[in-house]
């Protein structure tokens, strides 16, 4: 769709930070995007020149508008196009010719869908040469807190969210929910259709801008997924979470898949596992986004998963301390010495358990919320505490009782900060003046229980999950000859993946040669059939010659394969059975994926996703996030499998995938894994002409 | 803890609805439950006399109090107790004799715990041998909307919702949710220590309720879980949703367990058991709760599960529709007539795939948004209307646009009434006057996306879930006499579960003499070891009477068994293990389970729970619910398994155990499920002696 984009980080000065802004199509009309745009600019007049161009000429919100950018005295840095989709081109020359430095195209009125994909990348080009940066077409603006540059339709609060987003509405409901929870943005980018400035290049300026603290980014259309994860983990790498927003896709049921890899490696698998290389978040929706960074921003990553729940009442204790042990948080017992500091102070009936229920004691001395919190905080015995239920209603007493749940806040922010971990409060009452105070002090406040257990729990797994790296993609390899069932173990067995001893004949007297010179017993495989497993077209444990002539003249007759695989029998009930494999993904290049073997792959959907390739290390800790993963340690008293030669195994079939994007599937499907060693017995590769276009 | 429950409904009326109310503690104390308690009865004055008593006399609230209740003129109907714990005995004798009908006792002042529990039985007696009712101890009061009663401390919405908890705050937080949402109760008690009047009882007042058109209830204590199970299932069967909020306890780490069973049907489980028995809707949170009862009370469940996404722009589009097809809701093509019949009207950019995407369209005319949803409500094609995003933002235009926005929330919702169809909105403005038009109709609003697919996914579940229906436990059998392997066989066996052939055996001899009658290949297991197949116990496959004899004197040397078990070996290969098995639960009696067997069934989690004895149906229903159950359907060109069988050897198990309370788990591991029929490979019985307390 458009050009490659610039190998260099161009300077963004003139779209975030410009000395002077010209608003092309600037009208008083109070529904139209030219009045937005025009009164967002105007806002900034003490801070940069702003000219307002109207080809009606006249007066436009009480300054004379220029008749066209012709007639603006000075070159505008920046300009921003309301302009019907049929005008954006000749706007955009007319934008360059008046030597804007960038160009905002916002199209006014129908949006222009994919129909403009030719004229997108010619009006890149074109500004490209010019020097300039463009962002659009078919976007809704720019916004930079700092720089006062409220280019955009709509009041945005302001704060260190830096948000890149594809859609327009999507991004007005941000900051509904971000200004509710007292955060804001630093830069807003509206992408449109990416003609020029695409999601990567804007990441990598917001991971350099000192005032954001977080990126956001909502987007359809990835392009260079690769680009994006680089991107990505370059912000991370910086300080600054990103957090992705994406659409699951489901086109993987339109796609050809060829393979079980095929299957579970699904398009929305290659955006999870472009997210853990790169140490992306990914959210479902905007709300769980907004929350997210609330935790990520005020509260930060605690150290491990012990949480204390805080409560004044059994009820909210309970169902807050169930919900974070089922959303895989941790609730130690705590030591008789804190038990005895918190008891001290506390009524008679309180539970010094965890989860601590004050028992009316925080309706009977407000203090002890924030005695209790402290003591927890600075404990050492918890990595976070979660205060729930009725604390905010304090103000609903009288104004006395406000003020003194104000104080209380104020400590209760405090002793997180003293105890340098993560308190995140739930409260029945989130608009008590007491949740400012929290939020000014670092303390996410959340109206909904799920809403902070949630947070707690994606800020522990954000804490002590490493990004797995993203990988480079390797030169491409000489193309493969064939991808026959010989080809592709011959291509594997090339990349250190090892193989069981194979040969393939044609017929019974060969297989007999074969098997003589493998040893017995061996597995017999009709070759040709795509599932050779649900053919019938494989005979396991075959002990001798009139064993294997008779399985020869068996499948002869049901399927009359053209080749035959003899192959020794491997032993299959001392090990592990894994699927391995790789896929080329249209957006973010080889994926590789590993699960359980067999009949339980799709079935259970146990699968894991990394960008390809994987070093061993990063293969290991693919295979040990199986859920299946104690099978390979050794589950119910059998012995420990050899995980490494696993991992090896897949990491080795993951640089030969990676090197051979003709291939659009490559799988070893099963991998045995046994005490010793793992052995692949079986092998497939899709050519790309066959798999998806 | 508490007596016995009366076996017949009771009157509840001086509860609900008394002609006269006493408030005992009344006082002028603005931060005194006695405060609360009288103001909010005060507030009914005209429709009852209310008495307040107050030991020091004088005037309380304006009006003179009695120095007790032996100086009220009338037999109050309800008394309310607003007095400390120590008062309590004393208390609701003297409410008694003054004639009172109903007690209320709410403990002012610290909570006691389970301290009262021989009081509580006590009191519960004496407040039913005269024939009255006692709500509480410790508890927060009584709301009757209809009724006018208040004896609560705070405000509650009025509405249509029967809430019973035995948490306050929780209560408070449901009804600040509930007013959020516009919804509130038609009754409300708080359950407190249950010494008399206890969740089922009410539950199935509510259920003949008029007023009560759904019941919420949070408990931390079921007592008897299958009568509350019964309750429940009485009240959906009157058209009332149940909603239950419990704590998922985890004291499973606690319990000793002693089988997979043990482990797998947790306590946790139980309750969901209950629950799919009898229809209860079991949610985590209260602000789960309200959204649910919001999506029932006002939407209704839909006839399935395909939905329309429609949205003013692609992104709420996409991400509501992933979410949607995440949460397990199909989103159809749509026929090319309603095609057709959307485009007409649209820009030529909208999406009329599903999600449809106006692009713009409501933004130029406002009525797109009616048209389209009727179009799509009346369509016959789906079974319920997402409509997702901005609108609700039309009133921050202008007032005048504002109104045309509610003109189209009601014929939003009267195209969804007309089309008998939920539709379900989510909108970033969700305080909009148009969120209240479409409430008012019968449609629900949300603030998040999240929220409001979560909700249409419950929905659909609840629409096409029939309740499994609440067994009843049969009489005890005779007890067993003894729990080993060969009794367990015996006991099943004599239940209609079917086994391999096998014999006990102490010797090489013996247990030749067995293989020999039994027919070779044969299975050779020690006894006494719990975990067989753990201790390397099972040798299978021994062909002849050389291989056994080897068998034998190897388990002889490394574990030497008392005695062992020769077994028919059987046909593996040909089928799959399950793991089938009954637990008797402390709240809910015996509960059945069924789940992959092999290593995979604790390591996948993928087990059934539900309550027992089982029908075979039921048995069946809850074996197709595995995530494995493709398998037994005949996975990957496999033939398909007797499924049948297995769920007559689930139920004939199911049916032993709820017999046997003297067995706390019972647990036939493997069941091998064949083609034509299913065979148990192994028994356990746990005595309740070695289980949980």
């Amino acid at each position: 769709m458009s050009a490659a984009p610039p190998a260099t980080r161009r300077d963004l000065r003139a779209l975030f930070a410009p000395a002077s802004v010209a608003v092309v199509g600037a009208s008083d009309d109070p529904v139209k995007w030219g009045n937005w745009i025009a009164r967002g600019a105007l806002r900034a007049e003490h801070r940069r020149a702003v000219h307002l161009v109207n080809r009606r000429g006249g007066d436009v919100l009480g300054r004379p508008a220029h008749r066209s950018l012709h007639d603006v005295p000075e070159p505008p840095e920046l300009i921003v196009l309301a302009v019907p989709p049929t005008a954006v081109e000749q706007s955009v020359d007319d934008a360059l010719a008046a030597g804007a430095r960038a160009i905002v195209a916002i199209t006014a009125g129908e949006a222009d869908g994919d129909a403009g994909g030719a004229r997108d990348a010619a009006l890149a080009a074109r500004v490209r040469a010019a020097g300039a940066v463009l962002v659009g077409p078919n976007c809704l603006g720019v916004f930079d807190a700092g720089a006062e540059l409220e280019l955009v339709p709509a009041d945005l609060p302001r704060g260190s969210i830096g948000l890149v987003s594809q859609s327009g509405n999507l991004a007005l409901e941000l900051g509904l929910l971000a200004a509710e929870a007292g955060l804001g943005f630093s830069r807003f980018v509206s992408l449109g259709n990416q003609a020029d400035l695409e999601a990567p290049e804007l990441i990598r300026e917001l991971a350099g801008h000192p005032e954001t603290e977080l990126i956001a980014v909502y987007t359809e259309d990835f392009r260079d997924g690769r680009a994006f994860a680089h991107a990505a983990q370059a912000a991370r790498e910086a300080g600054k979470p990103v957090l992705l927003m994406a659409v699951a896709h489901t086109e993987a049921t339109a796609r050809a898949v060829r393979s079980h890899t095929g299957a579970l490696a699904s398009d929305a698998a290659a955006i999870d596992a472009a997210c853990r290389a790169a140490g992306i978040e990914r959210v479902g929706a905007p709300q769980e986004l907004i929350d997210l960074a609330d935790g990520l921003l005020r509260a930060g990553a605690p150290a491990g998963r012990r949480v204390a729940v805080l409560a004044d009442g059994g009820g909210h204790g309970g169902i807050t301390a169930g919900l974070a042990q089922a959303a895989g948080l941790e609730l130690p017992s705590l030591s008789p010495a804190l038990v005895a500091e918190l008891r001290a102070g506390l009524p008679r009936t309180a539970a010094v358990a965890n989860p601590i229920d004050l028992a009316g004691g925080g309706e009977q001395d407000i203090r002890t919320f924030d005695r209790t919190a402290r003591a927890l905080l600075r404990s050492g015995e918890v990595d976070a505490v979660l205060l729930t239920g009725y604390f905010g209603g304090y103000s609903e007493y009288s104004d006395a009782m406000g003020r003194e749940e104000v104080a209380v806040g104020e400590a209760l922010a405090g002793a997180a900060a003293a105890g340098d971990r993560p308190l995140v409060v739930h409260s029945m009452y989130p608009h008590a003046a007491v949740a400012a105070t929290l939020r000014a002090g670092g303390v996410p406040v959340f109206p909904a229980i799920e809403r902070a257990v949630g947070v707690v729990a994606r800020l522990a797994a954000h804490g002590e999950r490493a990004p797995a790296g993203v990988p480079e993609v390797p030169a491409r390899a000489a193309a493969v000859s064939g991808t026959g069932y010989a080809e592709a173990r011959a291509l594997l067995a090339a990349g250190d993946v090892a193989f069981v001893p194979a040969r393939t004949v044609t017929s019974a007297d060969e297989a007999a040669a074969a098997a003589a010179a493998i040893g017995y017993p061996v597995v017999l495989k009709a070759l040709g059939a795509l599932h050779k497993s649900d053919a019938g077209g494989v005979v396991l444990g075959l002990a001798g010659e009139a064993a294997l002539r008779a399985a020869v003249a068996g499948l002869h007759e049901r399927l009359g394969p053209p080749e035959y695989s003899v192959e020794r029998m491997a032993p299959v009930a001392d090990g592990v059975e894994l699927l391995i494999g790789a896929r080329w993904d249209a957006r973010f290049g080889p994926v590789a994926l590993a699960g359980l073997g067999g009949v339980h792959t799709e079935l259970l959907g146990d699968a894991a996703v990394g960008l390809a390739p994987l070093h061993p290390e990063q293969a290991l800790t693919l295979l040990l996030s199986l859920r299946a993963a104690p099978l390979l340690r050794g589950a119910r008293g059998r012995p420990p499998l050899d995980v490494d030669a696993a991992a090896a195994s897949l990491s080795a079939l993951s640089h030969v995938a990676a090197a051979h994007p003709e291939l659009c599937e490559v799988e070893v499907n099963p991998l045995l894994v046994l005490p010793d060693g793992a052995v692949a017995l079986d092998a497939r590769a899709v050519p790309a002409t066959e798999g998806p276009a």
